[in-house]
């Protein structure tokens, strides 16, 4: 019901090939079913605020179970979740954190990636959670 | 003056129905009328992030009264009491946070819940109150 | 792998029998094996500050799957632990935290209570933790 | 004059062989000349509540260049530094921290490990740095 550090070492390695590939620098977490941090990786030369952005998308995807820029949809002024940011130590609601689900349909982590747009940031989420 | 244990537990498990009638997962938090916790309870599978924002809606309700919804309308950008969020340790101000009144007109406590869309939350929330 | 809010209520309950049997008035919180709260009870008459302190103790023995007191005695001046209460955003060391250990042996979460002496605090938290 | 990601990694890996051997459960941390993470990993099973003190122990170890044991020994009652755990966020002065310093004696960065005795720490901590 949980990420192992070798599935999470493994999503970092696919999550850091993408980046590569589209040629950005970023930081990536890798949080458990519990919310808490397994692995993390900064790429040399990545943003350096994009550090604690990385570890919250992790945790706010995993909060709410559901890619971060969901969230970011409704959180906007006159949104239904405005200033949902105020909670949970802060929230990181623009793209970039994906939840993991394993084969049973259970939510068991999450990936949160940032250093680049949140279009990228969003694709090598993506590519890091598909590695499981 | 102030919502007894057997109070709000009896509250949390109105709460729980209604959420469970609705086929919705919610935290249920209640606080007495120093804004501070007497009880608290995640159902099953519920949101993790919902966590702090149950907690935080019942302490809004009770720092300012009103349903938390109602702060919501006035914080937006260009209102009156825009990102009043950042008082108090972080607010929630959309709805799911409600006072809980005695008798004698005397806010007592506060029901806070979180876990589905904000219309959800804040029938489940209503539904903890009016058990009192 | 996790404690359910039925389990945590049960826990509660037995917790709050053990506290009435020895006539104190008690705050006693249980989290899951993430560490994160899942039901919370104060008992009328409770002392405030010890709100906050059963929650930490809570959470602190599940962070190091140990009954608090056991640390307490290595973070003593002069001990191996001085000063580990400064992590996690604040531990509490001294009993009255107690893990939860499932038939397979796993961790699957923890029970805090605060409200009396470390030894009254510490039974009650052993008669919570019993129940399951 | 900072680490490289490689270099974090590998130190890592070292860092997870070294406690493997001595049949421990490690959360093991690295951060740059800035005091900021490259890298972090939680070994399966490891102690969550070591997750912060890790991160802790390795800016702490870059903060003043030194073993964090070291400072321990001055932040005792009496001592020179005591309770010099307030700064930074929280400090952890017991060892498990080590700087890492390059060929020309520059600090590029720190190692924090905890999981087991602060023996057990302070060795893996230094099978990490060694392997730079």
């Amino acid at each position: 019901m949980n990420i192992t550090l070798k599935q999470a070492e493994k999503m970092i390695a696919a999550a850091k090939n993408k980046a590569t590939a589209i040629d950005t620098k970023m930081n990536i977490a890798i949080v458990d079913a519990g919310a808490n941090l397994i692995a993390f990786a900064r790429m040399d030369g990545a943003w350096l605020g994009s550090l604690d952005i990385s570890i919250k998308k992790a945790k706010t995807a995993r909060f709410f179970d559901m890619n971060t820029g969901v969230i970011g949809e409704l959180s906007q002024p006159g949104g239904s979740l405005y200033n949902i940011e105020h909670s949970n130590g802060g929230l990181i609601t623009f793209p970039g954190g994906v939840p993991v689900i394993d084969d049973n349909g259970n939510v068991v982590g999450a990936i949160g990636v940032s250093g680049s747009s949140v279009e990228n940031d969003h694709a090598v989420a993506e590519a890091g959670a598909s590695a499981l």
